[in-house]
């Protein structure tokens, strides 16, 4: 966020939520967060409505030294969709695994649970989750992005993040210094989504 | 919130996101917040992350005169999945409904869209238009609560809310006043839902 903050806390709140903004991996450099913004990024996320007890999701950090496992799995689904992928295509979607310094892999577990919370509500726990993640990452200064794509659901990559029958990978949550801001993007008029009854 | 506020806008921010809890309507009272908080509120809620373009959600505010119409709904649904609820349990359903000055419906759009994106990450632009709706709402000094249930699959409530196919409800968000505060919930340890490849 920018340095001049606004006078009151009220203000400076709705300034964070309002000001984030989704950048791409490609323009999120080093540095990254440190363990203890990592740490406390997470503690955010922690503290989303999750029904109470069940927390429905689980986040598997990809540090550097992990990313060609990832850029494997990345090349092994694309091929395994379409055979005839060009080597540069591979190699863009190898590519993909080591943008952004820190990388997290979001997943949310929507099989049978005790209570039995409907994956819809499991599912805005994990959002608010994630939500909670990127506005605090924001507030310290960096960007985020969150990418996804058809390789999520490939079987390789449940097998590199060990996932069991019914968890589902639902985005990669990227960080970093931004290299380049784009400009602040319109949001949509409040009267376009809401009405009374 | 607490009146006293952090000095940085940075921990405030972290303080405003693991300070938030879920109050239960029962406990929200009014004054709730005017109509200028409440359109702030929504501003919030219009910058979550929505696929740049999609917004896959809508809200439909409760206000106090239309109640007894969502109450009227919250007894049909119970009636009709239970023949023999007793007239107690049907004015407990209905008394559902009158709960916090403030109620709006969470409407989550899931059908087939263009570009297609995955339900599931439509689920994480709803929750992340929660969270940064009640994050607000919290740093104003309101309560808020999210509740579900059962009535909100019934067919009375899609018609009350003219919902079309591929809408589904999600919540009830609910605001006021916190009557009585309850202690502050610990939250998980970040090793218990964080782990690195």
């Amino acid at each position: 966020m920018d340095d001049e903050a606004p006078a009151d806390p009220v203000s400076w709140v709705l300034e964070c939520i309002t000001t984030r903004q989704n950048i791409s991996p490609r323009r999120l450099v080093a540095p990254g967060p440190d363990d203890d913004q990592v740490n406390l990024m997470f503690r955010a996320a922690a503290a989303a409505p999750d029904h109470g007890e069940i927390r429905p999701w689980r986040f598997v950090l990809v540090p550097p030294d992990k990313r060609a496992l990832l850029a494997d799995v990345f090349a092994q689904a694309l091929i395994e969709r379409d055979a005839e992928a060009t080597p540069e295509q591979i190699d863009k979607a190898r590519d993909k695994a080591f943008r952004a310094p820190f990388l997290a892999l979001a997943i949310a577990r929507l099989g049978p649970c005790e209570p039995d919370i409907d994956p819809l509500e499991r599912m805005v726990s994990m959002g608010a989750a994630i939500q909670n993640f990127v506005l605090y990452a924001h507030s310290l200064g960096f960007g985020s992005g969150l990418t996804s794509g058809q390789a999520l659901r490939s079987l390789p990559l449940r097998q590199l993040f060990q996932m069991s029958d019914g968890e589902q990978a639902v985005c990669c949550i990227n960080v970093g210094t931004v290299a380049k801001r784009k400009p602040t993007r319109l949001r949509p008029d409040v009267a376009s989504f809401v009405s009374t009854l």
